[in-house]
């Protein structure tokens, strides 16, 4: 019987056709059957199970293949956890190999419910449709929850769209995780009633695996507008797990923290690409927005990295919704325009500490920034 | 009020003393407040919960420096993910920073129950106490969970103490999880019933994360000896989440998949060192053995990786208990000897694919597998 087959797209650094076909051959095996090549015997398992080198070819920079391998959908379960074994579990381990992209067919696909509200879903929460979002982060860890709740009401004031917790608000004793959601969540409620808005509050719900259910509850339950969660820390699926279950039905952040050693190194050609990782993957969890570090700020993505983002949260990926993509990370007011000409309206622009710069308000701050954005969306 | 606090030895890559420190300073401020300092009032935030450097100075090979930052314990707020997200969250995205070691107080510690077996409680269950434990997998995937099973036996006839799913085992159609797991775990008893042993079969738990809690329980049920897990793909708090689960009390395996990309460049002192990500935070999360490439094999690992290895499953950590190296990865026969002298009986040996060697049944590999090993282990 004839298996479905999905392909992942490899690097392979080397200059050697013969040693990196002998490569993909080991890694055709490793992740699969991870049993010694000869032994098989003929039938299903070594035609199938086994995954194929579909292609091989020296890539223009001369210094690495690129390599397709298809393997049998069955190999993954439909598991989001098994596709990822599959695709670099212990290829991980081994030096100069890249996963470049990924091309899985709809039967692979529809096993996924992905984002369950992507970029029109918000845009339709907000009421918002002509211009980028604004996205702003309550700062700094080790203010009291009232403290941020008064953060939250001057974003929300001053005009932004989605007003985060940072991701290091957990449930420290400073600002208690439910205290502080509960003020947040007033807080943005009472600044909407003032400006006929519909800003949304984000508390990060990242924490114990066997907290973040009833975290994430209690968050739907005072007025929360979404959830924002570091897969880096919890792991991807469980991303999956809470954007599709329908009692929360709330649109989901994706914080790229502690996930950077899988890109950190994609230029050199070892890890995952920015565009498998913050496009294909987030999306298959069910992110509706992906928070990554842009080009130009304090973190180290160059503007191609930051442009196969762009592309990777919006290319054709059977039934998923596009998302948005939420450069932050050193982000200042004076970088907007050039920001707008690059992104265009369908990005989440995440300001976190230059909405705090002295001489004006917060709120002040946050409505510059929308002035900002609405005349060059006007402009456009 | 003087906060306790941990610290992280960083290594920074640079020759430049006034900037590496300036990038020390950058590091207390992103892994914390990720806030302007210079708009921190003088208080509590600024003094106490911004990172502080401890110490720098260069290193040895003059290319890096040696960055101890400590940070308060509150900012953690007792919980492994945040503590991770203070040691690496946003810095994982910055290159040329390496993980070395933490430095964990008793009061950190103690908010982690840690392996609840470790070594000596591993031996217990065994009743081996005077060699290394062997470890064997199933595979390969396409098997039925009838042969599969067969494998099971074959080994714990053998002589094999553990006999584990291969790690890409999960609920594929050809083997579903339940049918497997107790399949398996029939074959372990009967076996055991043969030889007197008390062989364990471990399945592997890994997959949705709503579902790993009921593929546990079904395996604690059906009298499955542990439980195998790859945090790489689920996080590393859920495995904290099943070994302290007391209805479970199972002894619960790592395995390194879909991790690499932490530790496959910390030679070029960029990622978490084995000594961090096997050591420490294995035992952190309470597994009681953790899985690794052995070097000379087809992994990558050096033999002073493998030593810091051994050095993190035993050195001190307050009451968290010693856990077994798992070493395995294209492992022999032919190497036991030399392996031995290596890592002396504190080991747990893991022969997948090597036991599959045809001219002898799978029983006699593993029989002639155990008389090495207690060859070796008699003339020591």
């Amino acid at each position: 019987m004839a298996q479905q087959r999905f392909s992942v797209i490899y690097h392979i650094i080397g200059n050697n056709e013969a040693e990196v076909y002998q490569q993909a051959q080991d890694i055709c095996v490793e992740q699969t059957v991870e049993y010694p090549y000869e032994l098989l015997s003929a039938g299903f398992i070594k035609a199938e199970i086994v995954g194929k080198i579909e292609s091989l070819r020296l890539l223009p920079d001369a210094k690495s293949y690129r390599l397709e391998i298809s393997y049998a959908v069955e190999t993954t379960a439909y598991e989001l956890t098994q596709l990822l074994n599959v695709i670099f579990g212990n290829i991980s381990l081994k030096p100069g190999i890249l996963v470049d992209r990924l091309n899985l067919p709809d039967c692979l696909l529809e096993a996924f419910a992905g984002p369950r509200f992507g970029r029109d879903g918000l845009r339709e929460i907000l009421g918002v449709f002509h211009r980028p979002l604004l996205f702003a982060a309550i700062k700094p860890m080790g203010l009291s929850a009232e403290q941020l709740a008064n953060i939250v009401y001057q974003c929300a004031v001053g005009g932004m769209d989605i007003i985060k917790d940072d991701h290091g608000l957990s449930n420290q004793i400073f600002a208690p995780f439910e205290e502080r959601v509960r003020l947040c969540s007033e807080a943005v409620q009472r600044a909407n009633r003032r400006t006929g808005r519909n800003s949304l509050y984000i508390p990060n719900v990242t924490g114990p695996i066997d907290k973040i259910m009833e975290r994430s509850r209690f968050a739907k339950k005072v007025g929360a507008g979404g959830l924002l969660l570091t897969p880096g820390l919890i792991g991807l699926d469980t991303l999956r797990w809470l954007s599709q279950d329908p009692a929360l039905a709330l649109p989901i952040f994706s914080h790229p923290a502690f996930q950077g050693s899988y890109v950190i190194n994609a230029a050199q050609g070892v890890g995952l690409s920015h565009y498998v990782i913050y496009g294909q993957l987030s999306r298959l969890a069910g992110a509706d927005a992906v928070v990554y570090p842009n080009f130009g700020g304090r973190f180290s993505f160059s503007i191609a990295e930051c442009q196969s983002i762009v592309a990777g949260t919006q290319d054709s990926m059977g039934h998923l919704k596009p998302i948005f993509p939420a450069p932050g990370g050193g982000m200042i007011l004076e970088r907007i325009p050039e920001l707008m000409k690059f992104y265009g309206k369908e990005v989440l622009f995440l300001m976190g500490g230059g909405l705090f710069k002295p001489g004006r308000s917060l709120a002040d701050n946050c409505k510059a920034f929308l002035a900002l954005v609405e005349q060059a969306s006007a402009g456009k």
